[in-house]
């Protein structure tokens, strides 16, 4: 299974590199009691870089590419801004008892032109097999189109998936799930209880683009980059919960069945 | 270039957990400078885990290796040991101005009964091409025979040196070189100013095998990982030289023929 704590969840967005050190502490305990009562889940964690990473990878414009420049400065600030984030969230996972086990993404990333297209598996794979928890991040990557790049969970989720062959995908946000607009801004709007992958085309101009927030496209890139997923591999599903709720991420855990958030299936 | 600072240099190794901060941020200045100094200077720093991770290590017992056990808690303690100093490392050299870019060595490492068989190379190739300055580390990896083990930084430098081709190594360490007896211990040791690879072998009885407290084999295992480097690229010479005096790495990393410490040559 693999579980993403989004970055808007674990971070407060408003104030740079601020977690949210009571929502981790009461998320990893959830996943400890989640790991206690359902022996032999084998579990990929991943986290999103909320206000550390995407201030920093904006501000030097990681994401657009720094090809042909000689200051690569910036690189190594977002770079750092993944790494003190992730830093915090495994001490308090270890501090919860999971074996956690962070694999840096961009210490073996390789991406082109905006896309994964390199990721060492065989460490994500070995975790698992000993009942490690290894944690991947939003990072950056060096990119042979773009000379860098920004790649986000959801991401790297795709990209292992056809290794690792997940049953299920559980993204833990700070929104109830996928709404027709953004539901922190705007009245009226609509929780989608469920999104089939063949239907998400006609969505997709309903999906609220101001919802974009971030470098890596926010919820309506997290829903896209789902659908790829799922569409390679079919007899899998995503969910998309509110990590808000305590008890929630424990119960998608543990029930493939539960009825919260969206449901993106093929 | 290759430059390691040393676990005792960079750690109170009487001490768990204990960083020198104010060597490391002194080391970080002199480094600045040799850069400042030296346009176009491509550097790759290491540096060990000391009290971090090797009583940790020693603990589980990682290095002997953990196949067959299905507890891996101490896999991922020693590996949190390892992330916890060179996060504390990773700060200082950003705030000396580095644009230090730590690479996770456990991130894509496999070892095969206890030698490193693989490591991405490429985020280190274009690091360097990028005037970044990458931070490798002494780190856990997986194994195929022993389940697990611990891999060196002179390890790790061992491993990339063929493709990256430096012109020298240097090991910045607490003592100023290599003796004939571990000079933090006995009366009448004597510093070995020049190591011939072709005479290593008539040399290593008269090493003192007290000097090898750590987990990785300590100076004994320093010098002949540098003696299998140089062995397969006779052009490279490696320096073992005391991190302690102020200037000296500086010196180092601007001057081949500075005199100091141990050279070791073909």
């Amino acid at each position: 299974m693999f579980l993403k704590l989004g970055g808007s969840l674990i971070t407060d967005k408003r104030t740079p590199q601020m977690a949210r050190d009571e929502v981790i502490r009461r998320v990893g305990r959830e996943i400890r009691e989640a790991l206690d009562q359902s022996a032999g889940l084998q579990l990929l964690l991943g986290h999103g870089s909320g206000s550390f990473g995407h201030p920093t990878a904006e501000k030097y414009s990681v994401q657009e590419g720094l090809a042909g420049s000689d200051d690569w400065w910036g690189y190594a600030e977002t770079a750092a801004m993944a790494g003190r984030l992730n830093r915090l969230v495994t001490e308090m996972l270890l501090g919860q008892g999971i074996p956690a086990l962070p694999l840096q993404p961009s210490a073996s990333a390789l991406c082109h032109d905006g896309r994964l297209v390199h990721l060492d598996v065989a460490p994500l794979q070995e975790a698992l097999k000993r009942g490690l928890v290894p944690v991947v991040y939003g990072d950056v990557s060096f990119d042979t189109v773009r000379g860098s790049a920004v790649i986000s969970t959801e991401e790297i989720f795709a990209y292992v998936a056809p290794c690792l062959q997940p049953s299920r995908v559980i993204l833990a946000a700070h929104v109830d799930g996928v709404f027709t607009a953004d539901p922190l801004r705007a009245a009226g709007t609509r929780l989608l209880p469920d999104i089939s992958v063949s239907h998400f085309g006609d969505l997709e101009s309903m999906l609220d683009a101001s919802a974009n927030t971030d470098v890596t496209g926010g919820m309506l890139g997290k829903v896209r980059a789902m659908c790829r997923l799922i569409q390679n591999q079919p007899e899998l599903t995503a969910r998309i919960i509110s990590g808000e709720r305590a008890g929630s991420i424990k119960k998608a855990l543990l029930d493939p069945d539960i009825e919260q958030g969206t449901l993106i299936h093929i």
